[in-house]
């Protein structure tokens, strides 16, 4: 039996001289530089290098065999001169040769862009970021308990919260403005003015309608103040699913590919197949089928405009066979999402992948460990860009702004580990372990302990880590209830404004922009 | 955006003869062998090889030169003509030469054994398990969400429970007697009692008094109805914390460690230092502090016994400097636990660490994911019995009914996960993936689908992955909720009669066993 006194010694030796110490260092509230995006994962390696290899070649021979159906005419017409095939069913052929010479040739590593450069991510090698996404149609209600249609204050709602959340490095498209799906156009505008009006991480969108980027790129222009100044420094991806699970291109998302292969700008991809219904049921047949299908867009890109950077957004999604319904939370989505991890660092390949995708309803118990095993196997693969994490519920199809911040906190346990252990001469402490048993016995006093308060931990800033007491004087509440407070209050102060004023005007005047000026101030009655 | 349709393919499609084809052959309810106790861990590596070398070569230094304090007269007797040395502080030190050959003659692998020997469990190499453990002196009430006093029924009821989880390989006692703390022979006996009659799941626990075991192993030969039984096939391991760090020896439970090596029967240790507090806050300075503890308690094993089994329960805790508190849900602690197994297996020792320990009070998001993340660590390190596992909260101060089935859910995601990726060429699924593109376009009409159902995939007992509809229509419950559901329907109905009727007789005319007979059958309006 473990006594509270032992696991709390510093509690019951209540040495006043030290604590003041440590008061006094940290000066009301500790900060530290424990965790920080970027850094390097892949100390988990779920698959072998001949696995790796084998996958890889399977992958090829569908390329070269299967082939890839449905391909656009403006695809076709960039292809087939540079050496990609037409089969006899209409597929598009990529010959081993080429596909492993557009590998070589891809873009390797790339700055992910935000518009405050501060924010700036570096994409490639095994560096690990996570960043929002899903594009999930519903808010998950706090008070009511239901998922509610979003709408487009939901996703400037979440942009804003984003915005303060230091674990989430990067933020893309959290919930579609319901109320505008009528209208492409609309929603498409105004997802993407309310996410550079609630946030300067980098930022990232999918559209259908390749037609709609030249506009985006001139809203951005305005917001910069300046005609060009986007495509200098582009900080906003889009992307989409330009591919239809098994291996058919889908017409508008490929165009959109190409779109972007032209401008020679970033294109954010997610090819989400489903195991055992879009895509084998075996793990490694889903990992084959679906990589042949992002590096197939990999090759489109790059046979359009050689070394643009492209994010491979391999995501093989699992189901639950026993209603084929995605689960996304699940042990084999954890194996799946690791293993494209290490398979796009092992080519050397930008990778996004999909984690902490939770197949419960709302941020319970369920969502936690979910969320906990497929983040940490994720970053601990090395992967590059963690996509829909923070805020994801109930298998994508809503999206909580309570979960966000819990997820926030998760991330940074999850970047602590990620970190890993130094050993150094100094952090191997034998001479501080000498000095301490020959001396007080209690590392606390030691100089030590005061220098890696402020290095080696981290202080979460929603999980609770008092005693029950202290819980139960508090009203004995849990992690949600616990967020709800956190989330009221970010969102009822932070109010950025991120668009110049006149910018936001010229804006205004030349695009239909739907999020209300009184929306964006407190007051607003939503918080 | 992700529509429903997309991710639930098979739902759109209501392909009836496939679902119809499906059920048959789960036959009402799906058995697979997707996961099982034992299966192969290794693929993290929080440490380089040079860093593990680093640890154990300064852990060996700290042996050497600053050695063990408090050596009991049975230890030094037995060192000292081994080759162990007295310092003139009278601290026991291990010369390299002298501990590099007590490892190198220790027990590598060895039968966790159970009474009912299909629950025998293989320790050793990199092979993963998780049991109970914690020994908390209160149980979270579910109704009340209070933590209340443990009571001995609390412990006997947790053994049954973990009788019926799968994922639950083996059982340390979970929660104390409180009511008998003031007699440790009633106490100890009773709680030896309470688990035999509760699971047939490999068991163990402490006791500081080494005059206990003559006790136990009695009552253990009244149990299997032969004297000299139990010690032929010790299915109950005994131990405890031998070590009050910063490495001195704690009498009495070094007693204990005496009588087991003599006795030739497993020790099963925990060595709980605390970083920043009774070791180094250096993380790499906890590990090689805590590691030399245990190497030291092996060495005595081996100095005693040599080849006895030996559980190097090696657990260095994690402090929040802030408050000086335990905090077990820490990244940090997935780290050092993690690096403790991965440092036990290079050098072939049997390890336990402590993992999925949360911080938080109750079974809530924040639980969910400490404990996923710590699990997930330390099992892919390869940890052989990772501990602390299955209804433990507030930093081990309570353990919860309900958190024990939510956590033996999670444990079976980790152990999918665990397993890995069959790559094979039947697995790469070509053939597969070339008859289906060609053929109907859908995966689910596939024989490998069917066939990969009970296989490939683990299907959770308790997890919601059903739709927000469903989920509301069942009256939109968290898992906490549904937990509970699950624990009564449990506790309700299994009362399993693991000791004969005779030999409960004979058992209780000699020990003064407490548990009453009407409280380990149905109707005791506990459940």
């Amino acid at each position: 039996m473990i006594k509270e006194e032992q696991l709390n010694p510093t509690r019951r030796r209540r040495k006043r001289s030290t604590r003041e110490k440590l008061h006094e260092q940290r000066g009301g509230g500790i900060r530290t530089d424990a965790v920080r995006g970027g850094m390097p994962g892949g100390k988990f390696r779920p698959l072998s290098e001949s696995d790796m290899r084998r996958i890889h070649t399977t992958a090829l021979d569908v390329l070269e065999q299967i082939g890839i159906g449905d391909p656009t005419p403006s695809i076709v017409e960039v292809a087939i001169p540079k050496g990609a095939l037409l089969s006899e069913r209409g597929r598009l052929c990529f010959p081993r040769s080429l596909m492993e010479d557009l590998i070589d040739g891809s873009c390797k590593e790339f700055t992910h862009y935000a518009a405050n450069p501060a924010n700036d991510v570096e994409i490639g090698g095994d560096r690990v970021h996570f960043r929002t996404c899903g594009e999930a149609v519903n808010i998950f209600d706090y008070e009511t308990r239901e998922a509610r249609p979003s709408r487009l204050v939901d996703l400037y709602d979440t942009a804003r919260l984003a915005d303060r959340l230091p674990n989430v490095h990067a933020f893309c498209q959290t919930v579609v403005a319901t109320e505008h799906s009528e209208d492409a156009f609309v929603h498409d505008i105004n997802a993407l003015y309310a996410q550079i009006a609630g946030t300067q991480k980098p930022l990232a969108m999918s559209t259908a309608t390749p037609e709609h980027i030249d506009h985006f790129i001139s809203l951005l222009d305005l917001y910069l103040g300046r005609e060009g100044a986007f495509l200098e420094r582009p900080f906003f991806n889009f992307g989409g699913c330009p591919i239809v699970s098994p291996l058919r291109f889908g017409a508008d998302n490929a165009e959109v590919l190409v779109k972007c292969a032209r401008l020679g700008i970033p294109y954010d991809i997610a090819v989400a197949s489903q195991a055992g219904a879009t895509a084998p049921a075996a793990l490694a047949g889903s990992l084959v089928q679906t990589f042949a299908e992002t590096l197939a867009t990999l090759g489109v890109m790059n046979l359009i405009s050689p070394g643009t950077p492209f994010l491979m957004g391999t995501w093989p999604f699992i189901s639950d066979l026993r209603t084929g319904s995605f689960t996304g939370g699940s042990g084999e989505q954890a194996l799946v999402s690791s293993a494209i991890a290490q398979l796009s660092n092992f080519y050397g390949l930008p990778s996004s992948v999909s984690a902490c995708m939770s197949d419960s309803k709302l941020p319970d118990a369920q969502a936690g460990y979910e969320k906990g095993i497929t983040a940490t196997l994720t970053a601990m693969a090395g992967c590059n860009l963690i996509g829909e994490t923070a805020g994801m519920l109930g298998s994508l199809m809503a999206c909580s702004f309570e979960a966000m911040v819990i997820d926030d906190d998760m991330i940074g346990n999850v970047m602590r580990a990620v970190r890993g252990i130094e050993v150094t001469d100094e952090t191997l402490s034998f001479d501080v372990i000498r000095d301490t048993v020959e001396g007080s016995g209690h590392f606390l006093d030691h100089p030590q302990t005061l220098k890696m308060m402020q290095t080696e931990y981290l202080y979460p800033q929603l999980a609770d880590r008092g005693t029950y007491d202290e819980w139960k004087s508090t009203g004995k509440r849990d992690a949600h209830e616990i967020a709800h407070e956190r989330v009221k209050k970010i969102l009822a102060e932070h109010y950025p404004v991120y668009i110049d004023p006149a910018a936001d005007a010229r804006i205004r005047e030349r695009f239909p922009i739907v999020l209300a000026p009184e929306d964006m101030k407190p007051g607003n009655g939503r918080w």
